[in-house]
């Protein structure tokens, strides 16, 4: 290795990295993804995540403005802050869709959207009794506390408490020099 | 009358209508705009909502996953599942920045953004004892209680209880025949 950097096709003119996180549920992934952040943030990058949720989800609160007008049936309620801006539409986006809302971004972390040709770094938890989901391709580096899964695969791996080194394998794979680990 | 259909400047390449509510607080605004989108969307219209809130907002959930992420420090959170999608950006988004967002919808509702120059429909209670916001131009229609306000401004008008009245002067003004009140 290193593999390639690969933008995501529909994404070329972009040109922001985008990596993805795959593991089966109870393996710490949203926990890694959020320490991830937090250290990849105190570099300096600016992040994104997009994230696929097989369930229906929750986001707003009852009896707020922007609640109630998404309740009335408006397809898509925008409010904006002085702090913030949330956007809520009533249907499902495509991966593409979703990537073509992320601007002024140094990288994009993804979790779920298995279909799609993004290069993935692969979690894995022993005492789960699960391996990598094997419905997932372009695993780039693994982070796991087993080692018979880091013998059988060929690829960058890291503890599963080694966000330090996650962090510096994504800077050194997808990001121009500046953002390298310091 | 009746106004001409402008769509906003920066908007004119998508030209979906908008049309802005403005009143003081306390007027009724948000259950004027909740009931229209509910009467318009019974006539089969895909509506946007874009409100400026001056003040902080909250959305999310605490612990969610996306609440998560954003509480790390992500610069954008996007989340999508199979009937809804939310992205929530950490900074404050121009208007033209929000409407870019906006699309396959008939029709652009907007509360705030008084400084835009976009149509609006002005809303007065008279119990308030305020009258419409004067920093606010562009009036093109006035909703109220009160008699003496109708009769100072020459504009079409309507009593606060007639959302059939508002939302067949939207479709007339703003909306293309086959839209129009049925």
């Amino acid at each position: 290795m290193p593999a390639t950097t690969t933008a995501h096709p529909a994404h070329d003119n972009r040109k922001i990295p985008i990596v993805g996180f795959s593991a089966y549920s109870g393996t710490g992934k949203t926990t890694l993804i959020e320490k991830l952040i937090i250290l990849l943030k105190s570099r300096g990058l600016r992040l994104a995540v997009i994230k696929h949720d097989a369930h229906d989800f929750e986001i707003d609160h009852e009896g707020k403005d922007s609640w109630r007008f998404s309740k009335a049936g408006a397809d898509m309620t925008c409010i904006s802050s002085p702090s913030k801006t949330a956007i809520v539409e009533q249907r499902e986006r495509s991966f593409d869709e979703n990537l073509s809302m992320i601007h002024d971004v140094d990288l994009i972390l993804v979790e779920g959207y298995k279909q799609e040709a993004i290069p993935r770094i692969g979690i894995l938890r022993k005492a789960t009794g699960k391996g990598l989901p094997d419905s997932v391709h372009n695993y780039i580096a693994i982070v796991t506390d087993d080692d018979a899964i880091i013998q059988n695969r060929n690829l960058p791996h890291f503890h599963l408490d080694d966000i330090t080194g996650v962090a510096d394998y994504i800077a050194s794979t997808f990001l121009c020099e500046k953002n390298q680990s310091r």
